[in-house]
């Protein structure tokens, strides 16, 4: 960990005009949908403010991206959501004590993979199960949003499907002033989202211009639902924001006397994995776009630190966004001053414009979260990933389903499950390749696929994978059917360059068949065996005591020294 | 599946006596073993009769080996006791109905492994794990019989550790008559099978001669203790067999009307999978050393059918013993003929022999079983697993701590968790090496471990493990690293000879790289990559659309390529 983060100890003056800018755009744009947000988790609409301030100063010092910009993100919310459903139930401080808990449980697992290097577990959620698992919790946020959109309220506790089937009949319900509403908005932000660019660089606006007015539709609609909610008291027709605390909460532990809150740690282990996972992704991407590096352990360091603090200041858990992420790079930033300077006007918003959001109805904030979350939802990749890889293609169809049919958590561990299975699954049935030589060159390659030589006497199998337990089994059965046919044979030799890692069950399968292979008159030799490989086989005695004459550096090491000399037992 | 089995087709006359001779020696061994792994199981005795019969004669129908004896096991018998105490929790009448369930879901799971071709789902229990769970319930079953060798009963829920620290205070109320009664029983057991052969060796006997004395220890035993039994009513002072039903069940259906079994399948699948494993495992040794072969698919189907008919004849979960199948196979079996007339000896004894084994006291049943399962126990192997892979050694003693602390099951899937855990975890950092040309060869070894040339402008990466989910991230960051220090650096070859599979995230990771390297001037290159990886990257856009220039057959074809003309944008 460093004292200064690195974009503050090198910051070029130049930057600073850019920073502000984007800064400043960035925080237009967080404030409702901060709001709206907390609003998805079950939460007050403050906590999703509160959760904007700290939280980013804290990664800007200490994150290794230049541009991630932090704060309540969808994803996460609706995991929140999702835990507290059962823990709290219905019990409103209950929920908020619980999402405090939730990110400094988050946040201390976050600085505990990063103290002890075990960011490797990220890795175990596989692109397409986030992916897939992206795209299930769009679907389920746009779900959950409906009774916001229409007033009809649904089963809480049912998973996507379940929550469908129970409400769509009673969608009938909804008032005509609320469906219009709701339409309306839903419209107007969609089209500001996906027709309006187009539309105003069709009528001459230069493309800057046309992003930026993209860009604050949202807001224009926010001022225009407070305008006209304000103008016709809304409060009498739809559901309203009401009263926002002004300022931001002191910081403060007392939520640390919940009971009960050790049920919380297996959601807060999921919403860090995928906080964290989903936070590297959008920071990689942003950094290779300027040629910049992020360190993944510092960022476990930085998004632990940042939840913790997001626990302390009353808000709820936070990572890297990516919506808010395009935004703040898009709109110029070029350190994270940007976000400093974003976190303190949503600090001003928080002191001053708490009471002008009042009359804001929730169905706006509602249809902002829709939008916004459909940017998550693509089918194509599980066209594109079913093609690439069946295996692959199933773990996310799986995680979709599992999410719609289960829930956001047991889906994703359904997705994780069904990743980690099919892949041993993969492995444990290996490539095995008879090769022979490549006429007048050193090259040996796989028989069935060359015009190769090969010798009646001597056997050259190539192994393309690791050797251990799940395989050893397969592998065993596969050499002694090749083995079984050839009566001439005098000389197997195992071509290992594919094997990086041969373990204890492997050693002891490999020991078994050099046995079975001497009894039957066979000598087993090992080629091509890769530098690690060999230190380890060098502490066993399958070296020194069996039958496995040499161990030769290359295939053709082998095949000149086996086919010079007779063996001694021809 | 074959009508008839290979060694009934082809019986010769010659094995005729080998086998008769064996199947009786095995048969004089089974009967007491049989009783005492039913006690074991928590079931009456005679169940392990039962299960002795029908059982055998499927297998030797079915499978494959020639020389497997089937039967109840140690293991199996403890995995049923603890899968029946929560279930049956002392209704005798409900536990027996449960292990007839037991054995019918487990030979069903086997069957349906086997019509779906699921064996690989066996490869995941790992050697170290095997070993470890064998050693710890072995330990498990020593603890069992305590209750029955001394007369104190333990806390028959808890597990080893647990027991041990209940009864091991109150062993002090042991009567005299059966402390006496098992020390003598337990010594003359453990001096036959460990020190009476060198004995009778140093004597003069012949070693096959002193082989038959030494198996037959047990025999004279029970033989011994019925006599003393009988003259001086041991009824009086230990707990004895009691009263055995004449005779062999018939077929029955009438356990499958039992409330609750569902509680059993998982209980049922460990059971399988273990039961298999073991089988498997000893089918292999035997069969390499007459070089036949046993099918493992065909193990499934054998053992499947089996198990089933194990629960319609009334008896328990069986399996392929290791020490039934030694005897069998040393005795001098030559085919599953052996089996069936050890069979036909076990119905005789249930017809004929119920009464004499009455007054038989349960210490010498006990003792059998203690004594049986000592050969279980393998600590060396734990010292030589850790040694060759910590990673295994891990897995091992998690196995055998898990078991003794938490019970047969529990301790059974955190070791299978943690060996699949620790193996992906290896795969999450795989080697990459930087690989240069051994000058005068087409070899291209580890720039750190070998004397290589090198290019400025040309790096060759060798990466040493399939490209997926749980390590592209790693292999991304290495790569980044290895191509940030460079800036003469215009071409990178990845040399995938180690790589037998690219997923999904892999490929993502590899398009992105390329994207990366490509706006920092730097081509990406493919070389050396297997048949099976190049079919499967043809489907996908990276190879067309990307800046990869080529894919090269050998890295040679790649230096010589890249080291001759000069890169475009130079």
């Amino acid at each position: 960990m460093r004292l200064l983060p690195g974009w503050l100890q090198h910051y070029r003056r130049a930057d600073l005009r850019d920073d502000a800018l984007a800064g400043t755009i960035t925080a237009i744009l967080l404030v409702p949908q901060a709001l709206a947000y907390a609003l998805l988790a079950g939460l007050p609409p403050e906590v999703g403010l509160y959760a904007s301030v700290l939280p980013p100063l804290i990664y800007a010092l200490m994150g290794s991206s230049r541009t991630l910009a932090v704060g309540p993100v969808a994803v996460a919310a609706v995991m929140v959501a999702s835990a507290l459903q059962q823990f709290a139930d219905g019990d409103s401080s209950r929920a908020l004590a619980g999402a405090l808990w939730l990110a400094l449980l988050s946040g201390g697992f976050l600085l505990l993979f990063g103290l002890l290097r075990l960011g490797w577990l990220s890795y175990f959620v596989s692109h397409p199960v986030l992916s897939g698992f992206s795209t299930a919790a769009a679907i389920t946020i746009i779900g959950t949003q409906i009774p916001a959109l229409t007033g009809v309220s649904g089963d809480r506790h049912a998973a996507f499907f379940g929550f469908m089937v129970d409400i769509f009949p009673r969608l009938t319900g909804t008032s005509a002033v609320v469906a219009i509403a709701a339409c309306a908005t839903l419209g107007l932000l969609l089209v500001g989202r996906y027709r309006l660019s187009a539309w105003l660089s069709a009528l001459g606006l230069s493309a800057s211009r046309s992003t930026l007015a993209v860009r604050m539709m949202p807001l224009v609609i926010v001022v225009l639902a407070l305008a006209l909610s304000a103008h016709f008291d809304g409060a009498q027709y739809v559901a309203i924001v009401g009263d926002i605390p002004q300022g931001l909460p002191q910081l403060s532990i007392s939520f640390l006397w919940l009971d009960g809150w050790t049920g919380l740690i297996g959601s807060a282990l999921l919403i860090a994995i995928i906080g964290y996972v989903e936070s590297l992704s959008v920071a990689r991407i942003l950094a290779i776009r300027r040629r910049e590096r992020v360190d993944p352990d510092q960022e476990l360091l930085a998004l632990g630190a940042t939840n913790i603090g997001a626990s302390l200041c009353g808000g709820m858990p936070v990572a890297g966004g990516f919506s808010r992420s395009m935004v703040n790079f898009d709109a110029g930033a070029r350190t994270q001053l940007a976000a400093i300077i974003t976190a303190a006007w949503v600090a001003l918003a928080a002191f001053a414009l708490t009471d002008a959001l009042a009359p804001l109805p929730k169905l706006v904030l509602a249809a902002i979260v829709v939008v916004a979350v459909t940017q998550l939802i693509d089918f194509k990749s599980i066209f594109s990933t079913w093609r690439y890889d069946r295996r692959d293609g199933i773990a996310q169809l799986g995680t979709i389903i599992g999410v719609l049919a289960f829930g956001i958590e047991p889906g994703l561990l359904i997705g994780m499950a069904l990743a980690i299975g099919l892949y041993l699954q993969s492995t444990s049935d290996p490539h095995i390749a008879v090769v022979g030589q490549v006429p007048g060159t050193e090259h040996y390659r796989n028989i069935k696929r060359h015009q190769v030589s090969t010798w009646p006497a001597l056997l050259l199998i190539r192994i393309d994978e690791n050797i251990y337990f799940a395989n050893a089994p397969a592998i065993e059965s596969h050499l002694m059917d090749l083995v079984a046919n050839t009566n001439e044979l005098r000389n197997v030799v195992l071509v290992l360059s594919g094997v990086a890692k041969i373990d204890a069950s492997g050693l002891e399968m490999l020991e078994s068949i050099s046995h079975g292979l001497k009894d039957a008159g066979v000598v087993l030799h090992l080629a091509e065996v890769k530098g690690p490989v060999m230190d380890h086989l060098a502490t066993t005695s399958l070296l020194k005591t069996l039958t496995m004459a040499r161990v030769h550096l290359s295939t053709q090491a082998a095949v000149d020294a086996l086919t010079q000399k007779k063996p001694a037992n021809a």
